[in-house]
């Protein structure tokens, strides 16, 4: 039985480069008080001056940018094959000039990691987001010429607006009309008041915890209230981290949607597709949860044929330096044996078979 | 088969006439192109003044202040006993040197208005949280002579700076010693700048759906990380909405809390008690979540023996103006027999054996 990991990122070599070679987020360095370990520092904030620099960012190594760490990790694993995907914050902060390029020329070596592996690598390809609209919808045009590339991966931000913005409308008919998934994946999480004068001393708890979820989840409520899905009925998303929390929270959204004064009077609480219709039409997810608690909302919310295995690699590695074992590989493969405990055939679809199915993998 | 709903909430006369005589938020007044209908506006922005006055905020009636319109509506829907509560923002706009013997006129006023109804009316107290502690604390000892009073209900800025403060810590040793149930209920949200430029084209919505249930997710992780249970290890808190998002996101909070280097460096990701023995020992839910893919997730996180019954009532009102019926209750009773579907004996204890085992109804 086939175990394809559909959430797992790359740096590759040239993009660590271009990190290397900047000075504010997202950037790679070492600081004077420890030459030794090079930080990579990706969210805003991660780089505190006033905190150590061994506590800014996380310690990078070659598991963010060697492909044969990928597949030594993999094989640790037994994960048969991997969708590869850049990481956030991907190109959002490139100027625009630069991103059309710079977009071909990862797509093509990612492209080109994957050939290496036949079989075993394909990938989320990433958009120039910060270009124009010609040259967003022209890359997803000749991604349909790279052999291993499956979908595109996708911040929150889209063209600096958010995902409910209209100008919008042709990336989204662009990727609908090729068939292409977006991997939707949390990166600028909420502003930090909102962990209140203390949440410096939990590291990086609630932002990764709580405002990564949420950001999710609030994209794709904004997807949804604007009509994207009402605009384009094809479009296919899908959601990290189990949808951030929208499974949990979808009868509270379809509630107040219903109950809301302004959207009836403005006549938008009737003739919608509905939240509920969404998630089983629209929307996958993948079971990058470390709990059944949670994974269980997840199927019931999107369906067991819907959600696929993810490992978020090489984000979480092991608790301890000497350590083989992946505490939260293992927490999700867990979550995934209790939730289907007695069901063998749904824990396989989530752990392999749906990935092949919905992503076409050979 | 009792029914026990312990989250709705009133605004007693005394606190409505406090809101007439304010011209912030929080406050109740009409405008001058709809003389006729008094608005109620307690969220920050509810008020924007491009909108209008029929769109800011909610219309108020007799249902938020008259208590027996609270009773119709518990005939109505079949409900014996309700757990009576101030809606937000409670006190904690007022002054230091007003909020304590408002709190106690308040209190004394919520109890009188339960022994009208013997038998069918509780409350939780409102805390003067503005003043010095105290006089909070002395309002709590206070509390324990109010023969209808359960518990208080609390939103989540404390003193100010959030319930990780640890000034707090008499308030919650007070609390836990008096064995007092915590009511946290959400009010402030997110900062609105999360929702984007499109967002006051969604009405409530994103505020409502999902801020709400985030700003209580935040505050209870804070207590969490800040120890708050591991000094005080009977001190119980009930959350509302189904604990806002915690039982979808316990498993990402405890992996977050276990690989956090941060936390690790300070010792402080062994020897704490987890998430889950919180949720299990601590923590109770209310069973307000519209859905029963969100409400399996709270069981299964907390448990069927914590989890109470709710309507949020007189928020969520029918959706049509002649509607007997309120959509949002009986969204309620759904997702419990659906959940519970084959298991009367769970739905039944969800639905009232629970609050009156909890809270020592009679």
């Amino acid at each position: 039985m086939p175990v394809v990991d559909i959430h797992t990122h790359i740096y590759p070599p040239s993009y660590v480069s271009l990190l290397r070679s900047r000075t504010t987020v997202p950037y790679v360095r070492t600081f004077e008080d420890a030459p030794d370990s090079s930080r990579l520092i990706i969210l805003p904030g991660e780089d505190d001056p006033s905190t150590p620099s061994t506590s800014r960012g996380r310690p990078i190594g070659a598991e963010y940018y060697d492909i044969a760490q990928k597949i030594a990790f993999m094989d640790q694993h037994k994960i048969d094959k991997s969708v590869i995907s850049l990481a956030n914050p991907w190109l959002d902060f490139l100027p625009k000039e630069e991103a059309g390029e710079a977009a071909k020329k990862l797509n093509d070596d990612v492209n080109d990691i994957c050939a290496g592996y036949p079989g075993r690598l394909y990938a989320f390809a990433t958009l120039p987001l910060s270009a124009d609209t010609a040259t967003i919808v022209s890359e997803i045009e000749r991604l349909k010429g790279l052999k291993y590339v499956r979908g595109v991966i996708m911040g929150t931000s889209g063209l600096g607006k958010g995902l409910d913005d209209t100008e919008l409308d042709p990336v989204y008919a662009a990727l609908e009309k090729t068939q292409q998934m977006i991997f939707l994946h949390p990166h600028y999480g909420l502003p930090t008041s909102v962990y209140g004068p203390r949440g410096n001393e939990y590291g990086h708890v609630l932002p990764l915890a709580l405002g990564f979820p949420l950001e999710t989840t609030i994209a794709v409520s904004r997807m949804l209230l604007s009509g994207v899905w009402d605009r384009f009925q094809k479009l296919n998303v899908l959601l990290a981290h189990s949808g951030g929390t929208l499974p949990f929270l979808a009868g509270r959204l379809e509630s107040c949607v219903k109950h809301d004064g302004h959207l009836k009077k403005a006549g938008k609480t009737e003739n919608r597709r509905d939240v509920w219709d969404i998630l089983k039409t629209n929307i996958y997810l993948d079971a990058v949860i470390y709990s059944d608690v949670g994974l269980k909302a997840a199927v019931d919310a999107s369906g067991a044929d819907r959600l696929m295995f993810g490992t978020d690699h090489p984000f979480f590695p092991p608790l301890e330096e000497d350590a083989e074992e992946w505490h939260s590989v293992n927490a999700n493969y867990t979550a995934i044996s209790s939730a289907f405990a007695g069901n063998d055939r749904a824990a396989q679809d989530v752990l392999g078979n749906n990935a092949i199915r919905i992503l076409g993998l050979d």
